[in-house]
């Protein structure tokens, strides 16, 4: 079974599942208040469908983690879910500390509710996952439903340190590679480790074959954002959907530029003046890959890469679930959009 | 043993626990991430000190409960500092979603830190509440826990319903009872009964007795409220230490208003026609006085206040930490300020 035919079985529960959890805990008489939540998972409101819900990586990667383990997957759901609303939760509050206007096209909670209704909509999607995950009980020991919260509530704390390195980042128009890793640990390998290794764990693997799973994860999620990086300045913007300049212009501290400074070249001494403009985007790109950025960023990606799936050989056996990761890898990573 | 001498002895383990749980969890690398948790619970920065600290009030209901409930106080604390931080984080997002600028006369985390790091720093202490309540491990039978967590969480989604209602209240000008109440009980009661229920479950009471420590938090919470209430109308500012116009002049809908506003009569009226003016003060109070808002809040109160001992006397059992909560519930009930 290929990775199509997975998620054409896993996304209808993992929406499903969704739905109960808000569906058991919010009160029926606010009906506003769960509007605003269902409006940003895509359900609701102008512009919802499938298309602007995400792709549902991090449950994917649960429920997949979970067959491949040789557990049964859809006991896995809770956590599968629990994943996906800690990732909404930090997208709300995200969109509300960088200003963002749009997330997929459509207006932010913040812009449609306000400031103070979207901090509350962050913080009841954050609690909700919480009651998500407890729903392992059904099918798990105490002890990993224990331990799956706890992992749970570590990946947000590292997510946390994460955004609060991000949001201090911003005042600042250099950081090192020292300080880049950590940001991206926090803000994105941790919950992806969470993801594989809850997986694992639903399926009742012993500990240290969690650990390898966690260690896939984790790797995919540097290996990822790495690689995200890249495209931000030299993808294809009509196949990756975003503006090139966005990641030059808006001054975000990616791997290319955090690589490019520490050259104390050409990019570097003209970074360090100010802002970029749109105009100079083209020029900037030329004297990164000139300095070795380019070759750095893809060299590091492939590297972080073949760890993963390292990682993965070792945590998974034989089997269709097992290929459809492997599948679902080498489309995060090589993908061009 | 009197209420002051359980303080004595609870309080600075509560304070040790909450470092504790700071300690453990926090990056040692990011010092300021950890300097904005310990500002706003007073222990650093401009302004630190016991005094502005709070009154720890929740933790020690919880450390109460347990000793009252026959149990050892000390296997409670994870749950205690649990509570306290997530009415912190409650707190740290408040005062953000009000505007607020002061709290206890310092200024708040999004004054001193900008609004997306007090976002991301409540986030944080929201997380390191659940990784507090898991530490009951320690202590406590794992199906315990899990029904602790789950009490935490849903606590934590009641709070987001309150705070929901009470931020879409501040756009109108007049609610019902049957709006005020479902808010109060999101806001305030349900994690004061979370609180009294912890205690309980941690000292290992059968759910009957602990649906008895439920209650008599319950009733506190609301009589807790209603009498807040009644201070912010007719109560002494000199003891109170808040300005007594606060509360009619800032339009806030307390019970005397939502009451005075039922009776249609000159009260309604003024109010109506729009904002209170700091002059008007004492003849709306007056007005509120002679329409029966005064006599109906403080019967309201006192008849929870009721509710609330009656609970309390089915739940615990004749010593001293059932004495001392007695104490608590009077102290916080009849209190003047």
């Amino acid at each position: 079974m290929a990775l199509k035919q997975f998620v054409a079985v896993m996304r209808p529960l993992i929406e499903e599942e969704l739905r109960r959890t808000l569906d058991i805990h919010l009160s029926k008489s606010l009906p506003e208040l769960y509007s605003m939540l269902a409006y940003h998972l895509g359900w609701e409101g102008e512009g919802a469908g499938v298309e602007v819900q995400g792709k549902r990586i991090r449950p994917l990667l649960v429920l997949l983690c979970a067959a491949s383990a040789g557990g049964d997957w859809q006991c896995a759901l809770p956590a599968a879910v629990a994943v996906e609303l800690v990732h909404n939760f930090s997208l709300i509050h995200d969109d509300i500390q960088d200003r963002s206007e749009l997330r997929r096209g459509r207006p932010t909670v913040w812009v449609k509710w306000g400031l103070a209704q979207a901090i509350n909509a962050g913080d009841l999607m954050f609690s909700l996952a919480h009651l998500s995950i407890l729903r392992l009980r059904e099918s798990c020991a105490e002890n990993s439903v224990i331990e799956a919260v706890q992992l749970l509530q570590k990946a947000c704390v590292h997510l946390t340190e994460g955004q609060y390195m991000d949001i201090s980042y911003e005042s600042r128009r250099e950081i090192t590679l020292d300080e880049y890793w950590p940001m991206v640990a926090g803000k994105t390998a941790s919950l992806l480790a969470t993801c594989t290794r809850l997986g694992a764990l639903a399926a009742g693997c012993e500990p240290d074959r969690q650990e390898h799973f966690w260690e896939y994860g984790y790797s995919l999620g540097l290996a990822f954002q790495a690689w995200d990086d890249y495209l931000g300045v030299w993808g294809d913007p009509s196949v990756t959907g975003k503006s090139i300049e966005s990641d030059l212009v808006s001054g975000k501290k990616t791997l290319p530029v955090v690589y490019g400074l520490a050259q104390r070249g050409k990019f570097a001494r003209r970074w360090l003046e100010g802002p970029i403009r749109v105009d100079e985007v083209p020029q900037l790109a030329e004297w990164l890959k000139e300095e070795g950025a380019q070759e750095f960023t893809r060299a590091t990606a492939e590297g972080l890469t073949n760890q993963a799936l390292k990682a993965l050989n070792q945590a998974i056996s034989k089997g269709a679930a097992g290929d459809a990761l492997h599948e679902l890898t080498n489309v995060l990573l090589l993908r061009d959009n």
